[in-house]
């Protein structure tokens, strides 16, 4: 796939969720359509996508019936297993590729995929008994966090130890599953760079968002960032770094710590991100337009930012505050199309055009 | 219908084109879904919509069940046959209502109507014949053009007159359809108000476009329009006594004459209007959420605009400039997926930001 894609070409999206929702929104506005594949019934994106395949990963008739579907195929989450991604890339591009998945999906060799890089991360190590984390507690120290190496998300799958007395049931947690322990580092805030990375190799960055986390969930994300000029641009290289290492076509999503070492990788997702859903009102091309056209092949978009933008998640019951909301002047909302509210599910979000 | 529209509920959209797409993408923004009902095979509205139905307006089994699947109805075009809105009406409002649809579906009652409402138009003349098209080219004079009472848009169904001569073949072209003989007035500039009224008598306007037309097709319309401070709040109080007459609710177009003897209204549209395609990128909230946002029960959104822009068609060939396009900085592309490129066909639209 060399030549940018025309009027009526379809884009298959694996997962049907708010991200795929937004992504397939955006593909409108460049005359494409989408067709999502989502394994759970009435996926939010199905809505606004031409097509939907509700099936299972491990149906390969279904995989197969979707990639002869469509022109190329791109994803909303990066745990897709890899035998349904084997099945798919056969017949069809998938963008990001593969090298971006296998690195993103397990938090150890994402780890080390920076840290060969040359870029900072937290302290981690490779955790597969009581016996490891017993021996990484003692260089990491507590408190620290064990996660699982795969399929964590939102705070699931993760283990905080404030002392060395609840390494056991922190490993209990794990149910077996192969870990990582990561220490704290002290940071004066969490920053998210959206990078976006063309067919042709051009890189562009949206300005960095500072995020404030609650609970393990994104709560909002404020651009621009409480960064200096020198910090800015050390994020905006270090995440070209990153995307041009994989030879990634997309946007990827890269959370930094700001510490007084200089930035810290703490976790980068080989998608569109929460983090980045302020610039829908915040510029003229959006993070989901980016990806569709790095995905597509067309030329990146101006990702130049016009105002400041506080975004706000909507989470479970803050979809109480709506009808408020809906009468906030400088306010946009974008609500999901989910149909149970449930406590700590991402119902929405709203940005907030800050005037100065 | 008193309640705002919860997550969930389905918004029908009568016609599928390019505005029922932009009035699906915005709905999906506020969570809502959307079923349009269009005859043409393959609307574009339905690559974006939750849900299609496929039918003439005749058929009133297709029309009953449209109604029943949906929580309130509205419309991207005018012309919906009488009968097919009765149909509908027996089972779910239409918003906007009944009223502007009946004066703006007929040019004379519409003028009528402005007139009554004591606004200026160009003047006018009832034509059902030869004869009364020769008295009234006797008072309104030549040049002055020849137009259809109903089914007219982007120049189609219309004839100018040079001279008196020419009266005979102008009245062959409306081939025996009731007609309507409008004098040209001298203008310095076309504008347009895309005003919203919401079901509880808000009225919000954006800032006028001023607009460019060429063949009878809009062109370009940029934003702020060659105004003074007093135009605009005439333009603004006139658009906002046009619906508060029709006890409107939704978005309408109101396209006015800028003349030495003030403004005269030359046509309104009781829809979402292609001169108010700016806003996607010029506002927080553009016109298709406002009309969604009206229609839906929902309070009106702020239509402050925080950029100038200039919207330009894409129409037949002009998709040939697309590369390039795809590389202007400050630059939204919107294209509206038809498969066919026709001459004259309005195939999508791209915002420029204009930058101080």
């Amino acid at each position: 796939m060399t030549e940018p894609l025309r009027q009526g070409a379809t884009i298959g999206i694996l997962g049907g969720g708010q991200l795929g929702r937004m992504l397939s929104v955006a593909a409108s506005r460049l005359g494409l359509r989408c067709h999502v594949y989502e394994p759970g019934e009435a996926p939010p994106a199905g809505h606004v996508a031409d097509a939907v395949t509700t099936a299972p990963y491990e149906d390969t008739a279904a995989l197969e019936a979707f990639a002869a579907s469509v022109d190329v195929i791109t994803y909303e989450f990066e745990n897709i297993p890899t035998a349904a991604l084997d099945t798919l890339q056969a017949l069809c591009p998938i963008r990001p590729g593969r090298e971006a998945l296998r690195v993103s999906q397990d938090r150890l060799t994402e780890k080390t995929f920076l840290t060969d890089l040359g870029l900072k991360t937290a302290p981690f190590a490779d955790i597969t008994d009581a016996e490891s984390l017993t021996q990484a507690l003692e260089i990491i120290g507590t408190p620290s966090i064990l996660k699982t190496r795969r399929f964590g998300y939102d705070g699931k799958g993760q283990a905080r130890i404030n002392t060395p007395e609840e390494a056991a049931a922190a490993i209990e947690e794990m149910r077996g599953a192969p870990a990582i322990l990561e220490g704290f580092v002290e940071f004066s805030c969490e920053i998210s760079v959206i990078a976006a990375r063309s067919a042709d190799g051009a890189v562009a960055c949206f300005d960095p968002g500072e995020n404030i986390h609650s609970e393990g969930i994104l709560r909002t994300t404020t651009v621009p960032a409480r960064l200096s000029q020198a910090q800015r641009t050390d994020a905006v290289l270090l995440a070209a770094k990153i995307l041009n290492a994989l030879n990634y076509v997309g946007v990827m999503g890269v959370e930094l710590f700001v510490t007084p070492q200089g930035l810290l990788v703490n976790e980068i997702a080989p998608r569109v991100h929460n983090s980045g859903h302020w610039t829908q009102n915040g510029c003229t091309i959006d993070q989901f337009e980016q990806h569709i056209r790095a995905v597509a092949n067309w030329p990146l978009g101006d990702g130049s930012r016009f105002a400041d933008v506080q975004m706000e998640n909507l989470i479970g019951d803050d979809l109480d505050k709506l009808p408020e909301l809906a009468t906030e002047a400088d306010t946009a909302i974008h609500l999901y199309g989910k149909d149970a509210v449930k406590a700590g599910r991402k119902m929405g979000h709203v940005n907030r055009i800050i005037r100065g």
